[in-house]
């Protein structure tokens, strides 16, 4: 279908997803990248195809659009070339290892650390509801379609802590004190990450069964959350 | 000293350090936070001091400035309470392991790699010279200070590695095949990671002596270029 008016009602309910209230409210959200948008295809969850390129054609609803309305739904100032609406993900039984993220606030390391679970073998990732939204374009992009690999949930993480299975340690990060996470043995584990500037909130920590660190050079006072949360999924992943 | 006026020649001059093409020729760049400049004070680098807040107060010269003025010179689109003018880092003699950054794009993964190379003990840092300039704001930002402590060089990589002491062994990083760098033996290493998208040039994976990569799942196609730095620096630095 052509669409050609920036005020058909189509193109004004796709710019509202680019805020998060009416990304809730219709369980939708925006892929902006053809990469992306065959990714999410494996996984059935596109329901429209927004395009400036006739060229494009894909076995699903597809509308073909100007510039003018391209650069108004798409979060890039110079517009996408194709964007799909797509279903927000749904939740699956958490069965493995479990990465909580207390109130991170970066998307481009929301997105970096959702590559890097899917690459490490975790399960599940525990997003706070504090945390950046999931749906973020620039937490879309920088996951590299590995968000539609991993099972996230998106909740109050003191009560998910405070209600785990008992077979799970739970294990706090801190950049001054705490064990080695090589020295810690343990079956399954819901390994947390705190905010960029202040790290685990007091609340969260005290849920912690166990805490580590990753050893640095004393000139250097932390580490990227991005790094830290890779780093120590990898350790975990070749335990 | 007060200045009000943005047509002012030192607030023309400071406005042009917004440029790659000005901070090379002048050999100096901008710090726009106050955690930063305290970090860089004590490498004793910085020039001037411009802020709008007279209870702002530095043993070096001061321009009290309005909002106005500040905007204009701040790379931030709501300004910035301090801003330092530094002299660019000098160069050291290379002692220990290198790292290498092939073509690096992105700002916030190289501003996040400093941090990581301090952190596990790196000697230097060598930019390619197609890579992100590496006093570009948001790489000082992102780089949290670290980047006074580390030697950084930027330069041409194919002749730096082909000039290079024999007893470095040379290690390039590909995302799908390459020994695990825990196996690998050796005094003093040069690691060499590649582009975002691209990953290493041709020219300089000829130069390696050895490929290795990160053992991952296979749904998952590639780190984030930061991550895998950080996690082989982690490596090398614990062998």
């Amino acid at each position: 279908m052509y669409l050609t008016s920036i005020n058909n009602e189509k193109v004004k309910f796709w710019e509202k997803l680019k805020q998060k209230k009416y990304r809730d409210m219709y369980h939708l959200f925006l892929i902006e990248d053809e990469h992306l948008i065959a990714e999410a295809l494996k996984y059935k969850i596109i329901k429209e195809v927004i395009t400036i390129d006739e060229n494009v054609k894909y076995d699903i609803d597809t509308y073909y659009v100007n510039d003018k309305i391209m650069k108004k739904i798409s979060s890039q100032v110079s517009g996408a070339h194709v964007i799909a609406v797509a279903s927000t993900l749904k939740e699956r039984e958490i069965k493995g290892n479990i990465l909580v993220l207390d109130n991170l606030q970066d998307p481009g390391n929301l997105g970096t650390i959702i590559r890097s679970a899917v690459a490490f073998n975790f399960d599940t990732l525990i997003l706070s509801d504090t945390s950046v939204d999931l749906y973020n374009p620039k937490v879309v992009r920088a996951s590299e379609g590995m968000m539609f690999h991993l099972n996230i949930k998106r909740c109050n993480i003191i009560d998910f802590l405070q209600n785990l299975d008992s077979e799970y340690l739970i294990i706090g990060t801190d950049v001054v004190k705490g064990k080695n996470i090589k020295d810690l043995k343990f079956n399954k584990c819901a390994l947390v990450i705190g905010n960029e500037g202040s790290g685990i909130s007091k609340e969260v920590k005290e849920l912690c069964h166990e805490m580590v660190y990753i050893p640095m050079n004393e000139n250097c006072e932390s580490l990227n959350a991005s790094v830290s949360a890779s780093i120590l999924m990898y350790e975990v992943n070749h335990d």
